[in-house]
């Protein structure tokens, strides 16, 4: 395989995006025995054009071989150390209400390059406890996490209302990425942190288009039927 | 206000992708009071060019009017109409985890066209009681709803191991599309429901490489105050 990790001027979010979508296709393609595919292979399975994948790839150097088509657990790699999955950016999670606790018990950190180091909420029914091996901390305990360790990411699931505050905290105290549950667009643009959001409505509203494609095109069948 | 449905051959999933960020935009300027806004600036603001927003938008129709823009009400709602939001699409939940719970409790499902009618569980700490309005049902009663309801999504946030079996008996059910909070990929390729997936850990992925793309540049900035 021939590889080379140099990263160009300004790689579109598009291609970010996609990104993920590769590594997922690649763990499955392993999981299957695959050891090399084409472009045209791997579009067909993405729904993407062969072309569109050599351009996505090229952002970040060559790493087909032409007429040998890619190396599946080479690409694997480069893609995954491209997102940074081998840095073990620390995490913290503030917020232990249904979101926050399902993405403590449920979501594997480590498997994507993160460690998740602690939890914090104000609720006295919660702080002290250890959720699968994180403690949670009260939310007057958060400065002292600074002191000792670098915070790159907080998971930020508190309730709405106190979002842009604990959002501003959290920067404040240099936390370089919020990962946002919360559903509130956070005004923190002063900052330099990165923010992503998880907007369940997005997903929600793509699906009541394609369902409703799906609906008219079977009224539209059933009155053609009805008219026979 | 020129705008016409018409909705034309096959509009391509980027686009539909980009229709809830839109309308996300235009509650945002209706809510700061701004009736009308032209391509250059709402791409402005979204970062995309105003090209693409023609172009987007005359997948569905003509939208604008040129040289005075659009009007932010009517266009929010062609969009909203678009993607089916005045549908009332009926829905139930399987699942009354973590997950499911939060999203019974905190996800507004009425204000994007989608009616929550009953939730599933087998547990018997969780059947029978009601949440924030809605009974959780045992499983075996899930055949019932379908004598007397049409059900068109299915919100899916079971254990992993059985994601696939419950995705199964929904669609011979009749159900239409399949909201997967599973994070398994789902296997009923053979039926024709919709699968619309939650994927945390592609959010979280494309979040990691702006993050290390972050951290590089600071070092390197770090390296070169070093050097002077």
């Amino acid at each position: 395989m021939v590889g080379y990790l140099v990263k160009q001027a300004k790689v579109s979010n598009n291609v970010i995006r996609r990104l993920p979508r590769y590594l997922r296709k690649l763990d499955e393609l392993k999981a299957a025995g695959v050891d090399r595919i084409s472009s045209g292979e791997l579009g067909r399975q993405m729904g993407l054009t062969s072309s569109q994948i050599r351009q996505d790839f090229s952002c970040f150097g060559e790493f087909g071989q032409q007429g040998y088509g890619y190396n599946v657990t080479g690409l694997r790699g480069e893609i995954a150390s491209i997102l940074g999955m081998n840095r073990d950016f620390s995490v913290i999670l503030v917020g232990v209400g249904n979101i926050g606790r399902a993405m403590i018990e449920n979501f594997c950190f480590e498997q994507y390059g993160f460690h998740l180091v602690a939890a914090y909420d104000v609720r006295p029914e919660v702080v002290g406890t250890d959720i699968s091996g994180i403690r949670v901390h009260d939310i007057s305990e958060l400065p002292r996490i600074f002191d000792t360790s670098r915070v790159d990411l907080a998971v930020l699931s508190v309730p709405k209302l106190i979002a842009n505050k604990a959002a501003r905290e959290l920067v404040e105290h240099g936390v370089k990425g919020i990962w946002n549950f919360t559903n509130v667009e956070l005004d923190i643009a002063e900052s330099e942190a990165i923010v992503e959001n998880i907007h369940f409505s997005d997903s929600l509203l793509a699906l009541g288009y394609y369902l409703s494609e799906k609906l008219d095109s079977e009224a539209a069948a059933a009155a053609k039927n009805a008219r026979q």
